[in-house]
């Protein structure tokens, strides 16, 4: 099939009304779980508290981050200015449109999704105390669907009409894409301030319950008793939901750019074989959205039993349906199957991560209970072992990942990466309406908990949550191949945009920027899984004077403080967050202009490596302490309240920052540094670097 | 001054000759300490046990090295056979011959250094007793100096020897030099298995002893009552006086090989010059061994009451000697002071990294107490706060790096960058005495204990220790730095070898090198640190056995078996290092094979970025973990028995492995794969990669 441009934007109006539809249909679930009337009030005033934390840490964080945007914002438009020398735009008011745009189509879609999320919990108990598990698994998948479809119908919505708008606005499709670069700069800018906001919070309310309740005052989890368990629940809505989502919206964003930006350039023959690969990203996205509304009904349909099977089922309809599709698109629009070949290596290599993740972090193999007998002989040798296997897991993982991306160049060359990535992200709705439905358990677990509700709704919500640890596990192999993938081809576009046809790394300039890229992942996440040290100390300080102060707490006669908590966290999410922001945005534009286009190179795929390494090794190893601790409490080892225990309690808190705030926020950091390289690419070309005097 | 051969075989004599002086001043330093005669019969039978559990573990362990060292002779005399393209001739049997030679050298200065360390520490122990500071000052830096003499010695002897053998048998220096790299494979080799089998021998018994002995038991640090406190003692002797001499002669040598094969390729006008080159660093060599003896003598001349202050203006008379002496060489030799200003620029970067070191392990810094601290609110918080502080220090320690690259290449291209790795190893003689008198001081305070001697011994030995300390962290400072400089110079080396101009980030196959190269030494460290874990917890079910089955050794009734102990360390420690040794030296070989030259750059690079950050970042966690252990110890945050204390114990234990056995490691990793790769590289050069296929 040959194409040109009107072709194209019939296909990107397709693709927008397919958003559309996505997201009337995320409108239509929203409803239905607000139909359910909550009748216990405890259950209503328990979720009010929540939503009310939850909102009022939103709300303060987007005021933040709008200083941020509107300064980014203004920066991209002045970059406008600065003519071009190699015909390459820069981003200019255009892109800085596009970057706001993109800030708030990743925005609301965590936004809405919060909205449902603690809207559905206190529903999900209430389903499992009135009608069991199957009424309790459909309002916990609604809600997280919620989330799952806000986050790829805005996220697609907002490209593919910017694609469009500046299509027209331009004249000229290759000259939309590096100002559409900029729509990808602003979902990475709200995914990573949320990830590390709301990780922040969501791990300082988590450390600190669990260590003075748990360990101390010897109370359950969830025990209204406990001070922080609001700020707990609060922590897994604003960082699980929203955070993840925003997540998870700049990673689907991401890889279609790179991929769109990376067609356009490829050479399958003359222009129009160009505008094709360039269409091709958007096809298998909107596939991917159509099968995971297809996956999602399959849950509907019927009542289950078995979460752990109906969410897999889900997942493998949304998978094969994809798969079949982008077999079709492939041949009909390349007449070959080589795009389809990248597209399928993505997706083996993203299940085959998660299955890694599963095989390290499982307590059904080896390592975790290597893990909980450490814990017999202490603290310390539960630590070091639960370090050991979490770099041991690098070594799969990075295999796996080196054989997906010659597998997919070598279908289709750099482009071929991209499409991988686009392949693996393709069933990003379905995924994460599986993660988002964790939490909303979890929480609904909590609420069960606090509200004195009988022993069996607990056992179901348990049952659900469980389901959702695993496949969150597998949720985090393909953010961390796909964000691989994603950051290599848009390094290789940066590289295409500076003009660069090689990045020695026998140059100094080079050896320096590879240097100090490999340490920004380290240094970032000192300040991230500190800045949780810091804020859990401050709410166990909180928790053990509000249990001192009043012995009524304890004694269940007094109702503990909740709002001090919830506020220690909030405050300092926000405040922790900055710095690493900052970080994350500077540097590029810092290494850049010191030591101009090819020491910025050689930063990107530095911090590239080090941001793969720490990343698979923190979610791995926080993953098995935790499923170690929950092995032993089991009744293995000495069961909970034993010495081991303690020692796999304290394993499990060291490895909670690690996996949920700084491990994924390793993935948005590579991008947002690599999309901003793209962005300023052009304008470095035009300067000489500060150092240059230095190498040349 | 111009230069020619013969002029160079002149000066090549005169540096043997002053190896044999200091080969000969360690003979008589070794003599000096035997005069002393222990007369309490206690301390002459705690000093042999130490000695025969230290001895008998060498032999085991070079039993096992040589095996591997004939295999790897047979490989490299029969590389020999494949003929050479492009004139760079491959290694041979003259290589073999240089391996051997090297693992020889490295190997014996090891083992005289520890027979020096095991009958000094009763000696220093007695001394202390007998006439105080003074006295004990001087037997524990003699009993250092031998190694430390003998490493420069031995490296610089076996180095210089074998230059001049094979200028004479091949007829052309530049023929030499690739022969002589198999010199620096066969100490990195030796270095790999010291550095790896004691590392884990003495953490495996460090931490088996504290934490049953310590924690559990509650009696103090070498009580005699503890069964595997002769373990504990032999541990320090294995690993950190063989395995750290052997060490730092690799990294001595490595510096020496990677300057010299970079000199002969330098264009600084015309052949001569390249003599010059080649020449000038085994003159700062020699004049370091020269500045090492003067420094030490300024320790003798007089009776120093302030062991700190004694060990620095050691360290300063030798450094100066350098500085002036590297001034005069190189006015001398090149009419210019660019050589000087390099040797200067990697001095003055290795005093700032132990300086940074120290900033972040020392309780004078902020950083430690916020690890105490921290430790009030439990064992995670504490692991959580010493985890970020070392991740931290990459930053400062990074950047420090990257700009004494820029400096020492500015001065000289990537030669400078060589010479800036021996201007920080030139003082390598009294760096190891300083070093090596660390463990010296510590196993007399551990006879002290053991033999129940008088309190006011132990302080003395204690202070003695404590300095030691401090100066080790230096110590690593300049480890560290240097390995960078080195392992950058021989991976330029290896290009050259291998005939690139360039390796680009943008190829994939280097891409999937850089990516299994920086996952290499998480992998590595993995294992090592398990390695230590299992081992431990080997120890501490046999220490909680004995403690158990015999009530008498509590009482003081009955004497543990230490001989079970000792063995259980040494059998870990033996069967442990094997693994991690073949993964170091086939990794390159295979990496070659399948992805060729330009992969295996990438993979060299790779490694090298991982290796620096892991190497610092557990040295420093490692550092602090300790110190923030000893300032509670102190009596701050409730001082010792307290719930602080014991999860400072927590991280002190966990940092155990990471700065004495993994971190450690790190530098000898990347500079065994770069030596590899080096002597390689005319072979892969002649073959297709297997993989060849898959990216071009």
């Amino acid at each position: 099939m040959e194409m040109n441009q009107d072709q194209l934007i019939t296909f990107l109006i397709v693709v927008i009304i397919i958003s559309l539809a996505a997201l009337f249909y995320a409108w239509t679930l929203y409803q239905s779980v607000k139909s359910e009337e909550i009748e216990n009030d405890r259950l209503k005033e328990l979720s009010s508290f929540i939503y009310e934390g939850a909102m009022a840490f939103l709300k303060r964080e987007y005021k933040i981050i709008v200083l941020f945007i509107v300064a980014v914002a203004i920066i991209l438009a002045s970059l406008g200015v600065i003519p071009s020398l190699n015909g390459i735009d820069g981003v200019g008011i255009n892109g800085a449109i596009c970057f706001v745009v993109g800030t708030l189509c990743s925005g609301i879609a965590g936004f809405i999704g919060m909205k449902a999320a603690t809207a559905a919990n206190a529903r999900v108990t209430q389903g499992a105390n009135t009608k069991g598990m199957g009424k309790a698994l459909h309002i916990a998948f609604n809600g997280g669907s919620v989330l799952g479809l806000c986050v790829v119908g805005f996220g697609l919505l907002g490209l593919a009409s910017m694609f469009l708008l500046f299509i027209f606005v331009l004249k000229d499709i290759h000259a939309a894409i590096p100002v559409v670069a900029g729509y990808s700069l602003g979902c990475s800018f709200i995914a990573l301030f949320a990830r590390v906001g709301g990780g922040i919070y969501t791990k300082a309310a988590d450390v600190g319950a669990d260590l003075v309740g748990k360990v101390e005052a010897g109370i359950p989890e969830d025990d209204p008793r406990n001070p922080a368990v609001i700020a707990d629940n609060v922590g897994d809505n604003v960082g699980d939901i929203a955070g993840m989502g925003s997540d998870l919206c700049e990673s689907y964003v991401g890889a279609l750019v790179s991929a769109v930006s990376l067609g356009l350039v490829v050479s399958v023959g003359g222009k129009d074989a160009s505008l094709q690969a360039a269409i091709f990203p958007f096809i298998i996205a909107a596939l991917g959205i159509i099968a995971s509304i297809a996956g999602q009904s399959f849950i509907r349909v019927r009542s289950w039993n078995n979460p752990q099977r109906a969410l897999s089922v889900a997942t493998y309809v949304a998978t094969g349906f994809v798969l079949v599709g982008s077999f079709a698109a492939s041949s009909m629009i390349f007449h070959t199957l080589h795009p389809f070949l990248s597209v399928l290596s993505g997706l083996v290599v993203g299940v085959l991560i998660g299955k890694i993740a599963e095989y390290y972090t499982s307590d059904e193999h080896h390592h975790v209970k290597e893990i909980a007998d450490q814990s017999l002989t202490g603290h310390a040798t539960n630590i070091i072992s639960g370090f050991s296997i979490g770099m041991k897991s690098t070594m799969l993982t990075v295999l796996l990942l080196a054989a997906g991306i010659v597998f997919s160049y070598l279908f289709f060359g750099m482009y071929g990466i991209a499409l991988g990535a686009v392949g693996m992200l393709s069933t990003t709705g379905i995924t994460v309406s599986v993660d988002a439905y964790g939490p909303i358990a979890d929480n609904a677990g909590g609420i069960a908990e606090m509200a004195n509700l009988d022993e069996k709704v607990r056992a179901i919500t348990d049952r659900l949550d469980s389901v959702g640890n695993t496949t969150a596990a597998v949720g985090k192999g393909f953010c961390i191949g796909s964000a691989a993938f994603t950051a290599l081809a848009m390094i290789v576009a940066y590289a295409q945009a500076a003009g660069l046809d090689s990045i020695s790394l026998l140059e100094p300039g080079v050896i320096v920027g590879l240097m100090i890229g490999a340490m920004l992942p380290y240094f970032f996440t000192a300040l991230t899984i500190r800045s949780v040290g810091t804020a859990a100390n401050h709410m166990i300080d909180e928790v053990r004077r509000q249990f001192k102060e009043d012995p009524g707490i304890m004694a269940g006669t007094s109702k503990p403080d909740y709002a001090q908590c919830v506020d220690i966290s909030t405050r300092a999410a926000l405040r922790e967050m900055i710095i690493p922001g900052l970080i994350a945005v500077c540097s590029p534009v810092i290494i850049g202009l010191l030591l101009g286009t090819k020491g910025l190179g050689g930063m990107l795929l530095g911090a590239l490596l080090s941001a793969i390494m720490l990343a698979v090794f923190m979610a791995n190893a926080g993953g098995a302490w935790d499923n170690a601790k929950k092995y032993i409490e089991g009744g293995n080892c000495g069961g909970k309240g034993s010495e081991a225990h303690k020692a796999a309690v304290t394993g499990d808190t060291v490895g909670d920052p690690f996996k949920d705030t700084a491990g994924p926020a390793m993935d948005i950091l590579i991008k947002l540094m690599s999309v901003i390289s793209l962005i300023l690419a052009p304008v470095l070309l035009q300067l000489t670097p500060i150092l240059n005097f230095l190498f040349y």
